[in-house]
């Protein structure tokens, strides 16, 4: 049900020629209200695209009534003329709305450098074709126009006491924290203004997509929006809504890591004992990081030594020296030497564990990432053409 | 030449067993003086394998007589018993050549997490044949027995007014700065004391080896050693001196890149117009390690857009929107939008130079690194079998 499972959105998904093979690409969903409230958070590489540029501003007053999204072209480094093409993506779906086009968000995904006049002239097409095909249905339809090298849609929906959280993601390589090359949008018809749904979409953030690393670059186009249509007419309880927040963002993310290009293992990274949660996640990115430890990985190599060498690159608090790493299960090292033979451990799973006790305090955090393949490099080899 | 071209200097390469091929895998470097001068830099990895808590202590007082290098295990993690691995090491060479084990330097490199009785045996052998062995022409088995991944020994030679330096280096997989698993033998005859030594080998190691980042993965064994024997008798000019040691080290370093595991590119990136050289030190760094850039030129795909995603990333002084972009000499991307068409590039060579003017003052800084290619991935998903 993706975005419309909550009461008072519509969606649709269109083929606009964006993408070559006929597939969907571009989305428009429509907040019908009767609250307009939303959040979003947006990628911190200062290299921001022209979409990110537009709805940064758009969204600043809290409230938005339409997102367009295609795919097929990321709009970044595209000039005046690429701010402009979002411009008028905004205000045609305003026009057909008969909204303001400062309440439309706009996000693109695609190749970056790429939004000439012919890319222009489609996802306005796009624009015109989703705003007349919108529908209390269309969620799926949405979640599928957005996907680029995806090979899944991505949806996920949580229902409360008289409310529901909808929502749908797309990503699949560029997947690094803050955020990911990464568009996802989640709606609700619960009752909340844009600074609590502010509140609570960075608190969930901050412990879901922002721990997904998939192969440490950076998007310039990454957006996470959050609707609220209060159309259930429901004032959920605050932790409980948090809680299904954190339920959605976390299954979209578990989505976009199982379905990471080329990705043969997806990799848990459980950081115990650390002196601070900044710690662990430091520690647990530094290994998500490493490509030696992620090519290792996929060649089914409990090369833990690969382990210890990224995590002494951190500046957390820890002793390496005294630190203790498992691999599905299997301790391999203990206080920094060797423990259980690596013949014990089975790496065949794409389901794999690393758990790693720092000895240094409570604190804990887990990154998820995946193993570096021949066919991430591959994929990523030949993007453009 | 190698580490003999230098008067003063003794060295050999054995084979002892640690390499399953039978290939040399000891080298042994005698300095018989009359000076004993010394220094070294060493991996800044807090995770350091026991020959680098050895060296760190053996050249506290700037004196060094012998050196013993092994490939085949880099004795990392492996504890109380591989600490003693590295003194038993250095107490046999100094037994056999009647001098003290603290001025006796250890270098390890191979696996993490492996240095058994075995391993101890055999170094211990390869030790007292390698101190049997010295000869003033050993300088190229020596450079040979350091060897791992690598596919050539890797030596360079200066000569000025009555002395020499000359030098032996071994690093092909996890190469990053501070440094890389690297490991670097120079010597002269030059008349130099052991704090203008560590005065000269930190100021061209900065600007060398430093910036060679092939895989962003910093080891844990990287030594880089220095030493002097005064055999020329003769005092060099600073800055001469200087200059030839940057020179070695930079022909060192341009080898080390030119043999990267799995590499098909060998990419200079060169940043100009920064605000100061930590910024274009960091903003190429950003580059050097974005897998996705990576994988693009090895698929020989001008995508510039991945240069400013990076760059993007960092805390450099520079607006996103007005950098300019050239790949092997044609420019891009002028202004952070779209320039020279990309079918104007031919990334097909070799050597590929990606030059990043940010427009926001005189600095320069030039990192060296490498494609992400299948053949990486494979040597390094199964090296530890």
């Amino acid at each position: 049900m993706s975005v419309t499972a909550a009461k008072g959105f519509e969606a649709a998904g269109v083929a606009a020629g964006l993408k070559s093979t006929g597939a969907k690409d571009v989305a428009v969903v429509v907040n019908r209200g009767p609250l307009k409230a939303a959040a979003a958070v947006f990628t911190s590489n200062r290299a921001k695209a022209n979409p990110i540029l537009w709805s940064q501003q758009a969204i600043a007053d809290g409230v938005v009534e339409a997102i367009v999204l295609n795919s097929g072209g990321a709009n970044c480094f595209t000039g005046d003329f690429g701010f402009q093409t979002t411009h008028q993506t905004a205000e045609k779906a305003a026009e057909l709305l008969g909204i303001s086009a400062g309440d439309v968000l706009v996000c693109s995904t695609g190749l970056i450098g790429f939004g000439d006049e012919v890319f222009r002239a489609k996802v306005l097409d796009g624009t015109e074709k989703g705003v007349a095909g919108l529908s209390a249905e269309g969620g799926e339809d949405a979640a599928a126009a957005i996907m680029t090298t995806d090979t899944v849609a991505k949806t996920a929906v949580r229902q409360a006491d008289g409310w529901t959280l909808g929502g749908m993601a797309k990503g699949a390589g560029m997947l690094a924290p803050g955020l990911a090359t990464m568009l996802v949008v989640i709606t609700t018809d619960a009752v909340l203004d844009a600074g609590r749904l502010d509140a609570h979409l960075r608190a969930a953030t901050r412990v879901t997509f922002d721990r997904l690393d998939s192969d440490g670059c950076m998007s310039t186009n990454d957006q996470v929006t959050l609707l609220a249509s209060g159309a259930s007419g429901i004032e959920p309880d605050e932790d409980a809504f948090r809680t299904a927040l954190i339920e959605v963002c976390n299954e979209l993310a578990a989505k976009l890591q199982d379905d990471a290009e080329g990705a043969s293992h997806a990799i848990t990274i459980e950081v115990v004992g650390a002196a601070s949660e900044d710690d662990a996640v430091e520690v647990g990115r530094s290994v998500a990081r490493n490509n030696l430890f992620k090519a290792a990985i996929f060649g089914s190599d409990p090369n833990w030594g690969r382990v210890l060498a990224a995590i002494g690159t951190t500046e957390a608090e820890f002793d390496p020296y005294d630190v203790d790493v498992s691999m599905n299960g299997v301790r391999v090292c203990t206080k920094g030497g060797p423990d259980r033979p690596r013949e014990e451990i089975d790496l065949t799973p794409r389901a794999t564990h690393v758990l790693i006790d720092l000895r240094a305090g409570d604190a804990t955090a887990t990154i998820l990432t995946n193993d570096l393949t021949h066919d991430y490099v591959h994929e990523n080899s030949a993007y453009s053409s």
